[in-house]
């Protein structure tokens, strides 16, 4: 989360808002907690311009809890629903869909994706954070779009007509773990599965305004004020230019380095906020993680199955962090690419 | 929240543990977070003094999602489970459990609670917050007992031997909404529905130690501040005495009142975290709250379904704030008794 955000949310804590107690002790249904929230959700249909026939919601869960809750709300009286396998996160996706469907599986062709006429949704997952792999978001398909944007939410514009639904976890570009944003287009509702949660039914949750039942107070006051930095810097557009600049710097040291950095995914697929990278061996990339933790470089661990490095550069890291990164792989692999 | 509580997490909101980061930005599968989680786990166990075959989760989704995930996660192979229908809270689990099963309405006699033979459980809400209600936790049951302790968790020392699962949402005496502690007996797992999500069965999550997804841990962090205050001010048991003192207090004023005051709840059932009375008026009502808000006693009013006044004394209420409105109460009285 941006620094600024922190250290607001730090002066705040005891007192938010003039009321001589905390936001974390603040009754939900109180006017002040309800203002908050309009002002949460208007903000966030301002910055990624969602158009009015679409509902924000905030749920509890995270977006694992999606994986469940997309078939269990969207399936309705189809039995199969479509899924592109794109990597990890994807994977685990279309594990949990089995459970409720039958899934077929979708490829991209030319920035299309053709699915069967019985499925109800085609499911991606727009950012891969284990493999460092993005898709293209010009994406259409012969069915609604259900997009997992937990890793890319707040980096780059949406085109909202092929969407049908997209969830985000707000761990990564939001706020604090736990709170989902679920965008859900009108049509889709009033279709879910009779033993779908109440608490976790799109249907009953837009009715009551994400309060069927206690929302997440806390988290949605950090997303608002998260919402409100990226205004402040120039909205999504500004995001955008910001994390292709950034990793294009990353991805630059690599291409350049003959070889001692490697990144297997193709350029046109190479995620923006996940940049996976190896180096020729085990040592080495250890050797490269500890003087990256000396240098004050930390959390570039690879996914635990994947193995390698991984940057991740979310909105919140300052520039500065990148530069010293790029700064690092360079004298990094001066030092040790003739051993 | 205990102010302490509230005043450290402000001084560690941006560097937790000497981490150079914040808690909200620790990544869940590090090291320092597995620790804390489980530091949480073993105080909770034994300020409840916990028994080693249940299993305590740190579940997302509050109180409301578990009336689902009760019966989802416990059914197994009965069609039915029994509700004790005590007031608001245990009506709302009622009517969600009609979604799963045939409900069969129980009562307490003497202390026990007669089942039939083929119900998988039988669900009780232990305090309800909008009656002003709280049941004996001296009860004996032919099933496992399935407790919603949301809003006296904490607060009573709890005897599992008649205890199949007790869930508790957090926002009333341990931290922020979001956070739901389940603690399930060993033998009732494995029985989930199929169509049961996986972060929210209780066997995954048991499994995992919660951590089949990303769990809320700023919340969990919370939590744990909150587990040790208790432990510094005594435990379980000083809270118990301390709350039978304090809700002492405030019905004394009420039964000394000559029928000003009017509490329904027979003596032996009224709550000592949610104090529900009546005025002999809608005027006088409204004329106390107002009053009481210009003495800086606020969130008096009584639940929009019951109206008249209720007064929450969770753990974290200070002593001075319960005298403060004895003393109110008195004075009020007096002003306005024989008008």
């Amino acid at each position: 989360m941006p620094e600024e955000v922190i250290l607001q949310a730090q002066r705040e804590l005891p007192d938010w808002d003039g009321q001589g107690f905390s936001l974390l002790e603040t009754p939900f249904s109180g006017v002040k907690f309800k203002r908050l929230l309009g002002r949460t959700r208007d903000t966030l249909r301002e910055l990624l311009k969602i158009p009015d026939h679409f509902h924000i919601l905030f749920m509890h869960g995270g977006a694992s809890a999606q994986f469940s809750l997309v078939p269990l709300n969207l399936l309705g009286d189809s039995k199969c629903a479509a899924y592109v396998d794109s990597g990890y996160w994807s994977r685990k996706a279309i594990h949990e869909a089995h459970r409720y469907c039958q899934v077929e599986h979708a490829a991209i062709a030319e920035d299309y994706i053709h699915t069967s006429t019985n499925t109800a949704y085609c499911h991606i997952t727009s950012n891969e954070t284990a493999d460092g792999l993005q898709l293209s978001l010009a994406l259409k398909a012969s069915t609604p779009l259900i997009v997992d944007m937990t890793s890319d939410f707040l980096v780059r514009p949406i085109d909202f007509e092929p969407i049908g639904l997209i969830y985000a976890g707000a761990q990564k570009n939001i706020g604090p773990a736990g709170l989902t944003i679920v965008i859900v287009r009108d049509d889709l509702l009033g279709r879910a599965h009779a033993l779908t949660p109440t608490v976790l039914n799109y249907t009953y949750q837009v009715e009551a305004g994400s309060l069927v039942n206690t929302p997440l107070t806390y988290s949605i006051y950090l997303a608002n004020l998260v919402f409100q930095w990226i205004g402040h810097q120039g909205g999504i557009t500004s995001m955008a230019k910001r994390s292709q600049t950034r990793s294009a710097m990353i991805y630059d040291v690599i291409d350049a380095s003959e070889g001692f950095y490697r990144c297997d995914i193709p350029p046109d697929q190479r995620s923006r906020m996940n940049l996976c990278f190896k180096l020729p061996d085990e040592p080495l990339t250890q050797l490269f993680i500890d003087h990256a933790a000396w240098s004050g470089l930390v959390n570039l661990k690879g996914h635990v199955q994947k193995g390698g490095i991984r940057a991740s550069l979310y909105n919140a890291m300052p520039d500065a962090g990148v530069v010293a990164l790029a700064d690092f792989m360079h004298r990094f692999r001066k030092q040790y690419a003739d051993l």
